[in-house]
């Protein structure tokens, strides 16, 4: 018999996992130890937890899921912003935390990484809300208990909690009898119903078009999704938490449509649409435009992974892979409908001289990339002025706007790095972003990778000047950092590392970057309150 | 009548707050707005929320209480490992927290910062274990609820979890009508029955002592407590969570009680007592010697803030407070009573070029201490290497071995450094502790403080190997910083920053120290291996 360690790494490389993102804790020794002796597996160590996390859940978004190892209390707990974001943005990460003995939590033994009170289960009571399973294992539930989370997991798509009493870590398991399982289906006679409305729909419709959404992504269902969208023969448009999740450089694609705050020409289209077909979408304020969106409920379809909602009407029990897969072969393709394209904003003129503005800069980001880029994007004023950009063919937009926990994408992009060594990861962050979490570039060094970063410097919280009437609130100001030379200090000095203040400079960076076979971690200045204008309309309609 | 936030800010103030710690977010704007604009507070901000939690619980431990504030989802659950330190162990922030419009929750609007469901109240569950009180404020309830929960938080010295939604925040309140609150008195047949006890076993037994606890310090009875010991006529000794609560240089006070840890003579001495008065003290694993101590329970009185255990009995509704006054009333003094005192370390001899070994560092930080000076220190092997000293009159040890989250003492000290401008500030932390959170270094500077901080270069987290029979687990590597330079990045190049690797330059640098009239950060490397003898001692006890 396998020991309980033995048999959840076993069945989480079965599953292809072989980094495990953490930080070790004496509760969690017989875990930690089991990954470091394992030849197949890596400790990717991290600064602290919520880094850690933030790394696992760049590394999901890569590869489909990820693993995370923390101790009991203060590990799980400094976990949690990044664990209730991975949940809300459908990331699975295999979070497994190591707790004190099971003698000592019998006799409720008063241990340090406690409250005080001899209590231990408190800390997985407070994780549940944010995970789709959690477990604490044991020689006799394990193998039904990892299978039971294993499979919710790779249901839901969300983060699951797998706790082990530090006793239990490496003793045999006592029982072999897993239940055997069966992966949800679709209920036949619901899926025909629906596929039937969407087909009707979609045929009689005046005007129509489809919306994939990141779940589509998530689900690791982009090719079906592209594929509908081909037999269907409608123009798509993606919301602001979806951006590229499908090609950008389809002439089928028309931008991002983002209610009344860009696009004008695209609204108009999208808000006159009888039938809108979206494909694992979520309406979130940013979404929708801050609410000025103007979507008739009726008229739109979600599919989403285990149910579909037409118009008021919800459908349970229908999984969006078998809806799409019927899609394909069942829709008729329409050729009258073509929508318009979103204007695409030109390189503003300047001068060698001149401060980069938001304009200039979120044009040249337009030009640097290449396709299969990686970009990573904080949700900060660089995201708006991301957003309105078309990208090159295979780039993936890391993006967290739901959650929008800043800090997120620099440890997240240390995770994607190591996820996808082969292809050009581009970290974009602001300086308030990247005070969170900056001790996470040293991972970068130590693992052997190369990212391209920016860090905007503008001399506060842009983003939040922006999201507020009065812009010069004091709590909007930020410690003075000399960024460029964190790599110096947090690593080797290896890295192509600069700090560009014109126009001329950043030029000459993006050209050198252009052949750079090393890391770089660039700060941009900017002006103050160069903010890009998608951002600008959002600060003029508060 | 005043404003939902005029009214709790009103009421912070009128307890002594003037500063409130955290990281501003738009649900928190009207917050963020109404502390700016008060004249009376000043917004302290912090890179990030966790760190914003620890400075807020290294500022409670000077001044009693501190205040904190965040935003929704993101910013407030990036606190809970802050908070439920804080909790353990006893520390009162207020955390008040900015939430979506009320009007948005009942329509469960899909916000950013939530998990995608349209569920706002998730958070504040999650909170509730490990606060003692939680709120959220409407104009009807205000008053009502920022009296019961100041009431509740002054009672049991833990965090408060206050959340207003964001159009509640400049409401109007509409009732003024608080019940009239008693605060919650012992009960008079109960405390004399208690006193009675206690007087009569002191008076009886053979041999006795009395062990203050960490809970005298937040309660802010330590001169009681210390006139309890002069009537007593009792030899005193702490345990490691409590070092420093009252003062070491008193001749009545033995040294550190450890089991068997350390300090034979004490453990001899404490261990055959018949009578052991505790005053606020917790049985945690570290205290008990990793459970090597042999307490008799049925020896043992333990005042706790609310309660007192007699041997196994359990007295309810006795105030700490009320117990302690009694008992300076009447106790009889003995004379009859000494114990030994525990051997104090000696320096090492050293040549001038050796490696700083950990027992020569930390005899050095034993005559570098001066009193009045407050320390930090990170439960790290440092934490270990500091235990056994004796401090200086009025030495203040701030620790926070219960909850034991590496990181805490980098921010905790700026949390510390600003609620007492006037005393020295030590920060005493490892280098896998500052990696956790080192950014907040940067605040000291933005905020005028001068600390002298001291960290411990010896590659990897040597707690961690010290308390694993294996040393080289690969998980115990950390990122090589070059640590010395942070300040001139994270900050400005004013301070006193050296590398020092000789037990001369060690003697040179705290010579320099000694006069200083700025800032320092001193990273101090040791041979890899190199630990204190309590944690030697501890790892041949694994």
């Amino acid at each position: 018999m396998p020991t309980v360690i033995q048999y959840l790494l076993d069945r989480l490389k079965q599953l292809g996992i072989r980094d495990v993102f953490g930080v070790p804790g004496d509760f969690a020794f017989p875990i930690n130890n089991a990954i470091c002796d394992d030849k197949e597996l890596h400790w990717i160590g991290c600064c602290n937890e919520l880094n850690a996390a933030y790394a696992a859940d760049g590394y999901a978004r890569i590869k489909g899921m990820s693993a995370l190892s923390t101790t009991f209390g203060v590990g799980e707990l400094s976990t949690l912003c990044g664990i209730a974001g991975s949940y809300a943005e459908y990331d699975l990460i295999f979070h497994i935390v190591g707790m004190p003995k099971m003698q000592a939590q019998k006799r409720h033994d008063i241990v340090h990484h406690s409250l005080g009170d001899g209590e231990s289960s408190v800390f997985m009571e407070m994780a549940a809300p944010v995970v789709c399973a959690s477990t604490m294992l044991t020689p006799e539930n394990c193998v039904q208990e990892v299978e039971r989370v294993i499979e919710t997991g790779l249901e839901n798509r969300r983060p699951v909690y797998i706790a082990i009493p530090h006793d239990y870590v490496n003793a045999k398991i006592s029982s072999f009898n897993a239940p055997a399982r069966k992966p949800v289906k679709s209920d036949p006679a619901t899926l025909e119903e629906v596929v039937s409305i969407i087909e009707g729909k979609l045929s009689n419709s005046k005007q129509a078009c489809i919306m994939p959404g990141f779940l589509v992504d998530r689900f690791g269902i982009k090719d079906l999704a592209m594929a509908v969208i081909n037999v269907s023969g409608l123009p798509y448009v993606t919301m602001a938490l979806d951006k590229s999740v499908l090609d950008e450089t389809n002439p089928s694609y028309l931008g991002l449509y983002m209610g009344q705050l860009i696009n004008p020409e695209i609204r108009e289209f999208v808000e006159s649409c009888d039938c809108i077909l979206a494909i694992g979408t979520i309406p979130s304020d940013v979404n929708m435009g801050m609410f000025t969106a103007k979507l008739d409920k009726s008229r739109i379809i979600n599919i989403m992974p285990s149910s579909v909602h037409i118009g008021r009407t919800d459908y349970i029990n229908v999984k969006m892979l078998d809806v799409l897969e019927e899609l394909t072969r069942r829709l008729n393709k329409r050729t009258d409908i073509r929508g318009p394209l979103a204007r695409r904003p030109a390189i503003p003129r300047v001068n060698a001289e001149d401060p980069i503005t938001a304009d200039y800069l979120y044009s040249k980001y337009a030009e640097f990339f290449k396709p299969d880029d990686i970009i990573v994007a904080d949700s900060t004023s660089s995201f708006y002025g991301l957003l309105p950009l078309f990208l090159p063919k295979g780039v993936k937009f890391q993006n967290q706007i739901l959650w929008g926990a800043i800090g997120w994408a620099t440890p997240a992009s240390f995770g994607t790095a190591l996820a996808a060594p082969d292809r050009r990861v581009i970290l974009i962050t602001g300086e308030g972003s990247h005070q969170m979490t900056a001790q996470e570039i040293s991972q970068f060094y130590r693992y052997g990778l190369k990212p391209i970063i920016f860090v905007l410097n503008n001399q506060g919280y842009l983003i939040e000047k922006m999201l507020s009437k009065k812009l010069d609130y004091c709590y909007n100001d930020l410690a003075e950092w000399q960024y460029y030379k964190l790599p110096e200090v947090l690593g080797r000095n290896e890295w192509i590392t600069k700090k560009v203040t014109t126009c001329e400079e950043l030029d000459k960076v993006m050209k050198e970057l252009d052949n750079a076979k090393t890391g770089a971690y660039i700060e941009v200045v900017t002006p103050k309150l160069s903010a890009p204008p998608l951002m600008e309309t959002i600060h003029k309609n508060l």
